[in-house]
Order: structure tokens, then sequence, then C-alpha cells
């Protein structure tokens, strides 16, 4: 008898692991082929008894942030720190009452702001961050975080992350892959939040950046953001970052743009026929009026062109929010849950 | 009888477990207070109850490549692929007989080669790799690794590694610590051989970097180099890189020349009474001209000046080659082991 009750004590933790890999990994993707093709892929990339096994350290997988991996709608969540920060930093800069584009901004027409493109969006960035270390860079964008909200869903911004996304990361992980972002945000916003909201830490944080300079400043060791742009992480800028801060080829890439394109053409076209490795190409579909947003071929955030045209050619998975997803944000899904 | 049996077999992985975790981590450094000061660092930065414990995913340490993981006389083993790649693609280019650096690289007369400065050393650089996709670089630096020889110890430069530091990169992987290479060589360069011979995977290595640009050649997917520079890691580029890779500090750096005094700087030095994290900063002194090099204050190649004086300053362990070594190589410490 005791023999036996020990018996029982020392399966259990076995019997919960089996239980657990049983589980359903996406429960919040319904049961259509966009589920089946993922989780085929990553049970066989993982069987060692599979022609389609892949070594652990081969195991990259990268996604985009804005419009992937949460909403990026009516504009991208880091246009609107940098409003924030212009109005805050407005009483020190009386001229910017009347100077573009930070004369706009302070009116509340972003449209008009950022009607100078990219040269309004850089001069934006650089007179609401350079001269700032990097900590005061990112305690800003720590407390801004805590409380700013969606102007359109009056939602934290760490809320409108994507559910079905998040189970995609956390059961990559659990398979062996190492997740990484790589995106058009600038790499300092994103690592102040990725970790504790995607489970991904700094080092996984591929992003556009700002130059930037290492100083000791009162014997004390900063690094300075300046004004001018190193580096732009989207379109053919993604492979490269990809290239320079992980060095290999993901085998699994996500995006949901024409800014994306070019990331998932590194990942899953094979070179040669040595180039024997399984690849994975997936695009969010933003086609969910109701639940999120639906935009595509005419949007100017998230414009999704030319990539939709690849993804055909290329087999890349094209998810629809609104037939292939049980529910969009975590709130709603814990909410309207299944279980 | 069988029950006393059962317990036995059932705590052998767990007696293992144990002596594995008393057995010497570190048995090729002497045991002189070098070895006690890391081995305390690393147990009080990992043990839960000590006021010193550092969370897991604090448990950043960076190394530099040349001078402190390998050896790096008579100059950087980089050079010498540089000088092998010229001679190799000279046929090619006759003009290279009367045009420096070109040269006197082809007369063998690499003092007089390098005698331009970074100038010359960037011509070199472009004209050997500029054009190249990232995969040809990397199957050029694979076969040259394979065979060339150091001039002077006629050993393989992957045999020329020391085997302390080696013991050390594993020893703070079993306790937790991610280990990088922060590096002034080419970061596709070590990228080649830093997880076979280092544990370190690409990563995880930060290194100088070329322009690249990504582009579809025929349908395949490739990352092209071009000639110019896109980054120096070196000196105030060493925090920089980490900044921009890693994206927080380390607590433990490891180097050897003044390249290396900000990267310690930036890793050792308090920023307030807050950052109370332990820290730990290392330079490999190379005092043992039997077993290796002696060189410091007036070398050309791994200059230790600046930094030796910043280390009493900041209490950073300067690590004798000669007293707190017992094998330099991992041939010699194979051949003349203790044990």
């Amino acid at each position: 008898m005791k023999i036996a009750d020990k018996t029982i004590t020392s399966l259990l933790p076995i019997l919960l692991v089996a239980s657990a890999l049983r589980a359903d990994p996406l429960p919040s993707w319904e049961e259509t082929p966009a589920k089946t093709e993922i989780i085929q892929f990553v049970e066989s990339t993982t069987d060692p008894e599979s022609d389609s096994y892949v070594p652990p350290a081969e195991r990259i997988a990268t996604f985009d942030n804005d419009g992937t991996l949460w909403s990026e709608q009516p504009m991208y969540s880091q246009l609107f720190f940098i409003f924030d920060r212009v109005n805050e930093l407005a009483p020190k800069h009386p001229d910017w009452k009347t100077q573009e584009p930070f004369a706009s901004v302070l009116k509340g027409d972003y449209a008009k702001a950022l009607s100078g493109g990219d040269k309004a969006i850089m001069e934006l960035v650089a007179a609401t961050s350079s001269g700032m270390t990097s900590e005061e860079y990112s305690d800003a964008v720590r407390d801004w975080i805590k409380t700013a909200k969606n102007p359109e869903k009056k939602m934290l911004y760490t809320d409108m992350v994507f559910q079905p996304m998040l189970e995609l990361l956390t059961y990559l992980r659990a398979e062996g892959y190492k997740t990484y972002i790589v995106s058009g945000g600038g790499i300092d916003f994103m690592r102040v939040f990725a970790e504790e909201v995607y489970g991904i830490p700094p080092e996984q944080v591929v992003g556009s950046e700002l130059q930037a300079k290492f100083a000791m400043q009162d014997g004390v060791p900063v690094m300075i953001k300046e004004s001018s742009l190193d580096f732009i992480d989207d379109k053919a800028g993604k492979p490269l970052g990809i290239y320079q801060h992980i060095g290999r080829r993901p085998i699994f890439a996500a995006g949901n743009s024409d800014g994306d394109m070019q990331m998932l053409q590194y990942t899953t076209v094979r070179r040669s026929s040595d180039d024997d490795l399984p690849r994975f190409g997936l695009l969010v579909h933003h086609d969910d009026a109701d639940r999120e947003w639906a935009y595509d071929r005419d949007s100017h955030f998230g414009k999704l062109d030319k990539a939709l045209d690849a993804a055909s050619d290329n087999d890349w998975l094209v998810v629809s929010m609104k037939d292939d997803w049980v529910s969009i944000y975590p709130a709603a899904s814990s909410a309207s849950s299944k279980e």
C-alpha cells in the first residue's frame, strides 16, 4: 500500500506534464486550417523522428510588432507617445506654437502634423528624445504606457495585444523556439514593455534606432540619445536587422504589412537544394471591422498590398482575424472564454 | 532488500548532481585570490538567500575576444585572414603588385601594410569582402580557420583560446549567466567559430560591422557586404554595441586592453544608490612571455595602459596569466593536467 502510494506520487509530475502537452496550445484560435497548419509545423519541426526536425539552435521565430502583436490603428502607438511628449514639453518651447509640425500636434491635428512625412516624424522624434539618457527615455515610456489609452478604443495600449498571438509566442517558446520582435518601432520604446507584455527580453527586440553615444557624466556611465537616425528597421531593413542582431535566418516569421515582406522572403525563400530546413511565413490580415479594424491595400498605417500578393506565390499563411481568431484582445478573451 | 536497491538507484542522479556541483568549476585557475574572487561573486549572485542575489534575466556577462578569449599576437587573427585573402585574390588584381597597402601585403611586409592605419585596414577589408554575400564570406572564414596557423606559435588559431577563460564561460553559463562576445573584431568573422569554440551562439556575438544590404538575387534572398564601415565595436563603441544588441547593462565584463575600458566602466560603475546589483570587471594581463606573450602599456595590439590604471580605481580584478593560470591553451592543459 505504501509502495503503491509512492508510485502514484512519483508519477504525478509526469502525468501532469503529459496532460499539459495534450492541452490545446492555441485556445483562442478557431478550429480552421490556419490553426492546423501552425500546429503541424511546430510539431513536425520539434519531433526528433520527423524528417522536418529542426535542432533547437535553429528554431528562431521573428515577429513584427505594430499590427502583428498589437493594434496599429488609428496610428502606431509610439506616435501617440510622441504627441503626448510634445504637449508635455511645449511650455519649454514657446516657438512650437507657430512652428510645424509641432503647431499641428499642439492643436491636435495629427494628420496635418504627419503630412510632412518622414522628415516631420524625425523632427518630432528628435525634439522629444534626443539629449535624454536611455534611462530617462525608458522611464518616460514606462510612465506613459501605464495610463495612455487608444483614442478610439479607449483601452490601454498594452491591453490591445492580440491574445491569439500571445498564445502563439508562448507555444513556440514551450517548443524550444527563441522568439524575437523585429519591428519598425523604436527599439528603446518596445524594450520597455516587451518582456512583461510578450515575454520577450530586451536582447530579443530589434527595432529602429536613433544614434546614441556613450559618456561618463559626472563619473556615471550613460548612453545619450542623439537626434539622427541610425537604422530604420522596416522593409529591406528587417532582414538587415535580423542579420546584424541574430546572425542567422529565422525559420518562422510573422507580419501584417508590406513592411514585413522582405523579412518573410528572407525567412521562407529557399536558397538552394541544400537549404532544406522547413520554413513558415504568416501574415495577419486585419479584416475584422467589428472587433478590431478592417484594412489592407489602401491603408496609410499597415498597408498590406504587395505582401498579400507575395503570400500566394510563397505559400505564406494569411490569417483572417475575423474567421481564424476566437477573440482578439486578452480582456475579451477572458470575458468570453470557451472554457 | 529490493526496496533498498530501488532507493539507491533513485538517489543516484541526485548524488551525481551534488558531486558535480562540488567539483572545481575552474580547474585551470591557480588557487590564488583571483579564483576565489570570481567564485565568490558567482556564488553570491546565484544564491537566492544572498543579499547579492541577481535574478537570471540580469545575469549578463560580456567578453572581449582578441587577447581575452584567445591570443592576439603578433597581430589579430582576423588580419592574417585578410592578408591570406589578398594573396588568394591577387591573380585577379594585377594592379595590387604596385598599389599600397596591397603591394606590401603581397611582399609579406605586414607592418608596412598596416602603417597606413585605419584607412589601410579599411581598404584591405573592403577589397577582400565587399560584394560577397554573407554566406560566401562565412564559408571563406570557415575554410581558412580550419588550417591557418599563427606564424609564431605554429598552432591553429582555434587552439590558441585560453583554457581558463573557456572554463569561466562554461561556469557562468552553468550558473544561469548569458555569455556574450563584445569585440572590435568583425561580427561575421567571429560568428563562424564562436558557437563551436566558445559555446556562444551567433545572436550573442557583438562586433564591428560593414554596411550590408538585403537583395533578392535570382529570386534568392541574400545579404551583400558593402565596402563602408557601419559600426566599430571598440572603446566607446563597446557600450554602444551592448546597448543596441543587449539592451541592458551587463553585471560582469572581461577584457584585456584600453579598448575594453568603456565596456568595463559601463558594466561596473554604479549610477546611483538605487543601482545595487553586484558588478564585476576583469582584465586579463598578458605577463607570461614563456607560455604566451608579455605586453601591456607599449603594445601596438592590445595596449593595456589607461585601463590598467582604471582597474585600481574601480576594483577590477587584474588576472595574471603567469600567476593565476595553471595552463594557457587547451592542448597544454590536457597534456599537463593536474588530475
